[in-house]
């Protein structure tokens, strides 16, 4: 079959009215059907929220966490904390009392809120993070305070944790009963805390709406990726590197692991997917990717314009003792810029397929863009390899078996 | 040829006189070489520049960057700057303007030294943040002061870097000529800025010592290791998870990748080295790992004890409405070692094979047993592929492209 017939089948079936894999479909149009009045809603709760705390404590793991914090430090840099009020950090994504003693510690000083996050509101990290952080603000505050600072984003379809919002009279963020946990970053799962932090919820929104209407057409950019990885992955390359030049970009490819790992990584099939930041790791990964076992393909993520132009240039030095005055007066995002023009030879002349995907430059509306455009080609992905995009059933298994430890102990 | 033939061969070859690979076997020894004197001598050192500023901006790239961290953060967490003076920024990793324009705003109002790190002293990432940070202290301190603050650690053959120490005469602190960068960090690579940030420098080599005793016969379990990933590799096995229960091991794993990675990723050979922090990771890439396509195997670092013991016990609740009341009372790592014998268990009876790694306790002796542990197995590693462990021929490809590039521009 033709990948043009195979991409028509794909889309179809994502836009049909009967979906033989699970139908969390929501995302496709959620964006889309926001209404002023509830972005409204959230900045108006977000003004309140952001002048009552010196810290945000975020509690969630996964699709909860990960585009969270992708979003924050693409659009604000991995050092948030040291410029901007509320200060963030994120709990209930790991099971390390050393972790969480030094979150509890940096807190004790502080006047803090806690946005819990969790669609089925059973999920172990986050519900014993939720309590140890619970107790330690009542402690703090006393409950009727508690209440202020303390608000939840969850499904409201009967779960543990709506329960104790009912209970305990916290303010709760619904998350949409067809939209999973990894699709779910433009819902209030993000859009609440983000706007916390300052950020423009609008604007993102505005990009995905632009990529929904980019990709309702067969022909597009979108799906053309999703092509090209499933021809990748039928001529063995198991692996796909995500890499940019740009450190913000980390969590942001964390995401994305997340996104296409969960969707594709099942029945035995799947492209493993793993990322970059260059030109850090071109210092400890290069080697591999130059000439290591050929069995990946690279996925670049660049930028015609970086906006926030800080304009920081090779200064000239008399000396020229390290020779690198012919770069004085030069910006070092230009050397940047050629590091990745030279990467994308080297590793392309290495007979490594590289992709690049470039974006205008680092926006709120840039990113919804981008976001959409992940979650649109993960799931046709999904589809060409004919597995369900939207269920993780191999999730499970671990997760049994610990509680069954549990219990048994 | 049988695997105890073949580990005979790669570890008479590693000890041989002659060696037909790059011979870069200083690390082999040093930490046994290295008096005490040498020792007391960073120390003082140390002491003097930790009580002269509140920040340390270590400028480094690949193995002057990675082990440093990935040391600082397994002994004292991810969390360290809201803990401890100095603080410390890393600096010269990357070429992107916003971060570099970060880190010198955080810098303004605080008193700083520098620690360029740089073995060939010609790194352009370290060399151009040099450059840049050197005209911030000298505008800040002046010349005079700037060389109180300023110190390096290089090569001292006749390199870019040491003439400018020679020319400013800024202290230098040596890298042997034999060790190179990603098997440098038991040198003054590691060791001062380590010192200088409150760790056991003594420590850390005792517990390489030791390694270095136990694995000179051949039954040891540093060549086993070697061997069975060999075996997994010839078994298609071409991606190998490192995979721990605790996110102070992250940059502990970012070294481990550039250890293998650069060591045995050549010739078109080699396992793709790749980390994983559970249970974090296990709701983004556990589906994956449970059940998509079948190429990887699994190494867990394990501990036998978290000597840390903040004793955070999950509190019991009256309303119990999350129904973890069968928790209560018992601490959140306990939870936590049930979670790693649960994932174990459920990977392997997918039929992944999984290697556990078991440590006594983080510390810094069992930090520098382990360190020399997987460069050991690195290195018998890259004979059993028969590849030259200690080059890294394809790093040379993309930046001889950007210096064609720079230089036409």
């Amino acid at each position: 079959m033709s990948y043009s017939q195979k991409i028509k089948d794909a889309h179809d079936l994502l836009h049909s009215k009967d979906y033989c894999y699970t139908d969390k479909r929501g995302w496709l149009d959620f964006p889309a059907q926001i209404t002023d009045h509830d972005i409204k809603n959230i900045q108006n709760f977000s003004e309140i929220i952001s002048k009552k705390c010196d810290i945000l404590i975020i509690t969630g793991i996964g699709g909860s966490y990960l585009g969270i914090r992708a979003a924050l430090e693409f659009l604000k840099s991995c050092h948030y904390n040291y410029f901007n009020k509320p200060e963030v950090f994120f709990v209930g994504n790991n099971m390390s009392e050393g972790y969480i003693n030094n979150i509890l510690r940096i807190c004790e000083s502080k006047d803090i809120c806690i946005n819990i996050i969790s669609k089925s509101g059973s999920t172990i990290e986050c519900m014993m993070a939720f309590r140890i952080f619970r107790k330690f603000m009542e402690e703090k505050y006393g409950k009727s305070e508690s209440r202020e600072r303390i608000f939840c984003t969850t499904s409201t379809n009967n779960n543990n944790l709506h329960e104790i919002c009912l209970s305990e009279n916290y303010k709760v963020f619904d998350i949409p009963e067809n939209i999973g946990g990894r699709y779910s970053i433009l819902t209030n799962v993000g859009l609440v805390p983000l706007s916390i932090l300052g950020i423009d919820i609008k604007k993102i929104l505005q990009g995905a709406i632009k990529a929904r209407q980019d990709f309702m057409n067969l022909d597009n950019i979108c799906y053309k990726y999703a092509i090209i990885r499933n021809i990748l992955c039928n001529k063995n390359k198991k692996i796909e590197i995500i890499a940019g030049f740009e450190p913000r970009l980390k969590y942001l490819f964390e995401w994305w692991k997340q996104l296409f790992g969960e969707s594709e990584g099942k029945n035995k099939k799947g492209i493993f997917p793993s990322s970059l930041i260059y030109s850090t790791d071109l210092h400890s990964m290069g080697q591999f990717v130059q000439d290591g076992t050929p069995i990946f393909f690279e996925t670049m993520l660049s930028f015609k314009k970086i906006n926030q132009n800080f304009n920081i240039k090779l200064p000239y030095d008399n000396k020229n003792l390290d020779n690198l005055n012919y770069l004085a007066g030069k910006n070092i995002e230009y050397v940047n810029s050629q590091a990745f023009q030279a990467t994308v030879y080297a590793h392309s002349h290495a007979n490594t397929p590289v992709i690049n995907i470039e974006i205008d430059e680092i926006d709120e509306c840039n990113l919804g863009y981008l976001i959409y455009f992940f979650e649109k080609a993960c799931a046709i992905s999904a589809h060409l390899l004919k597995v369900d995009p939207f269920n993780q059933p191999g999730v499970e298994s671990y997760k049994t078996k610990m509680f069954e430890l549990l219990k048994n102990n």
